[in-house]
């Protein structure tokens, strides 16, 4: 990528709700805000037809010489969860741009258009909810109820966070958003590993042949609280130590499936009141348990869920709350797709090899209505959702590389 | 109690940060400096003298007919835990006003001044460290460099909190709040029992003979974070599983102590980021063990520090912190106030029992500089620190009565 796109990446790091090098910004605050205008005007200078749907997803599209044809497109997100890095979703972003602009550069004529897209809110922070964007784009047919039910830690609506950000349709016209499956003929992310392999085996492109599916869990426990000085120890209920229970038998539940392709983790506990002198009356969990065995890993959610009731009833606190807020299948790449980012690599002479994505990406919902692939590049140490984060800019140049030579092959077919 | 003490104790609710019927009122705090204002103003319609120190420790004084003899006093606090309830600490202050005021309506004139007092923030929420106004007027020698160095969650100082609440001289001349051994001649705390004893057993009046030691302990561990999908299982440090080992070992090294005096409690945990999707990097622990047997309770504490190691060790993670906040002495009350608070019980006709506090009460610190006791009034099922924390007006009207005839006795020796 050139050093344009990393003046960009470093401008986009500055919308943050904390200080830098960290990277904080959630779905229609301020910054979100502030980080679309960025990314319109990016899309505008390159002289991109710059449409915005209802709930915000942001496309930027140069019309091909078969407007009528199924659209070739690419991007990711710029939302980023609370002390994370700069390079997540934000590389995918700006290098879709960045490989469109190449491609006029050479005198390239798109016979399909071309689109680059930030998607809305793939990061599950604010709604406990992932991929908002390019769920309701792909027509996710549970999208509509769980944005309607959704709160975040102020009471705060979707929708009405959404009006707020100057989304004033997104409750009312939220069927508007999603596309057919006709609309695009291929789609292929660029992304950052979020993993060590690229960087430890010296291979510069890893194309992705499947994505991992994530379940997210939402889990309470209600139990009597008391004073921590008062209340004897067999006469208490402890919300908290039932929770701390769980959160290790996730841990030991998913080494029990046996596969290095199972991951769990419990990365939200919140006590409450939360005070020291104060036994815990409330408890409630974040858990997320991804495999690229759908039903590997739904087993695994089965046995949370047993020992979560197990618990309640030996420690004598209420489950007051078991919720699968999302559990979505793996996703397959499409032969075609990846067959042309592996011609890229090759023409380009640059290393690479197939891999899984053990993260989950818009392309796991862009699968659904679109033949989709991936483009990895090595990250440090595979360092992610972290203030470390970081891409080379040789790595990130090399990634546009690939995917603008794609991308023409795509549009070409 | 008076119906007229129960509007007050009504009112005094109202200066909460939550809604009613949880009270949250945390050291200078808007609320918590209205209701500094509302007890000077309660002092003051007492025909009390009022004074309030460098940190607003606030005093009310009946002078004795030998001003120049030790004080008998009486007292508590009134901050309040987050959604705790409405009688914990207020009823011993407001109780403390209402046993003068009926001396006074009685015609009794003490040979002893009597005083009525309001501690600063018995309660640790915002710094940490409990009993800070009747730690610091008790001098203790260890509280000044503990205050130098508190911050609270916003990295406010505790100087410049108290700064701002209006205590300009917290910081330069916080030695100017002790008070020497000679000062008070008997101190009676009133207080809700904060368990079920009581209320269980039908008696009307329970003398404290023992108050048990907390200890405080702040712990973080500290690993290596990443993305919740992208890290494989055997590659990670998770700092939040570190932290939900270490809270089941609080609860297991309590248990095998083998007394039932022995209690622990992990009331207080904090995952950074804090995001469903990002393994914990950073976790913080607030610990409170507690035992009416100081070595007993230390050497839990011993085997709670000794596990927060080897936990670190076997999960690849840094224990970063282990911090003993305080470890005070269990407390015994002094004989002779014990005497005239059960003297004051048989002649009012009211059952009593001897006991101890499993809870820690200013008292605590003020049994270090003055003869001390404690009365308990019973509570609904013995709960305390939660919204439905109650105490009935004729229990509190007993513990006022006990309390009035107790200080009168002391005031004429």
């Amino acid at each position: 990528m050139y050093d344009k796109s990393n003046q960009q990446i470093d401008k986009l790091a500055t919308f943050s709700d904390t200080p830098a090098p960290s990277v904080t910004r959630i779905l229609y605050t301020d910054n979100d805000v502030a980080a679309r205008s960025f990314i319109r005007e990016l899309m505008e200078s390159a002289q991109l037809t710059v449409r915005e749907d209802a709930i915000g997803n942001i496309f930027g599209r140069w019309q091909g010489s078969e407007p009528s044809q199924a659209v070739v497109a690419s991007g990711s997100h710029t939302d980023a969860i609370p002390y994370a890095g700069k390079y997540d979703g934000v590389v995918g972003v700006v290098g879709a741009v960045e490989a469109i602009k190449a491609l006029r550069r050479a005198g390239f004529q798109p016979k399909r258009s071309l689109e680059a897209i930030m998607f809305t809110s793939e990061e599950p922070t604010r709604f406990g909810l992932s991929c908002i964007g390019s769920r309701v784009l792909a027509g996710d047919p549970r999208v509509a109820v769980s944005l309607a039910n959704a709160v975040d830690e102020d009471n705060i609506t979707f929708t009405l966070a959404a009006n707020r950000a100057g989304y004033d349709e997104a409750g009312d016209n939220l069927q508007s958003v999603a596309v057919g499956n006709e609309t695009y003929a291929a789609f292929v992310e660029l992304h950052i590993e979020q993993g060590p392999l690229l960087e430890e085996q010296g291979v510069s492109i890893g194309i992705v042949t499947a994505i991992a599916g994530p379940a997210s869990l939402g889990v309470e426990f209600a139990g009597g609280g008391g004073h921590a000085g008062a209340v004897l120890m067999h006469l208490r209920n402890d919300a908290g130590l039932a929770a701390a229970e769980l959160a290790l038998a996730v841990e030991r539940h998913v080494l029990e499936s046996g596969s290095q392709d199972t991951v769990g983790t419990t990365g939200m506990v919140k006590l409450y009141p939360g005070a020291i002198n104060s036994i815990p009356r409330n408890a409630q969990l974040g858990i997320d348990i991804r495999d690229i065995d759908g039903s590997r890993r739904d087993a695994v959610v089965e046995r949370v869920r047993a020992t979560a009731h197990e618990i309640a009833a030996r420690r004598g606190v209420v489950l007051q709350n078991f919720t699968v807020v999302n559990q979505d299948p793996p996703a397959q790449s499409t032969d075609f797709v990846i067959e042309a980012v592996k011609e890229a690599s090759e023409e380009l002479g640059l290393g690479h090899k197939m891999m899984i994505s053990r993260a989950y990406h818009d392309s796991l919902f862009m699968a659904r209505i679109a033949p989709t692939a991936m483009i990895f590049i090595p990250c440090y140490r595979g360092y992610s959702h972290r203030p470390d984060e970081h891409a080379t800019l040789e790595d990130m140049a090399n990634g546009v590389r690939v995917l603008a030579l794609a991308l023409s092959k795509l549009s070409s077919n």
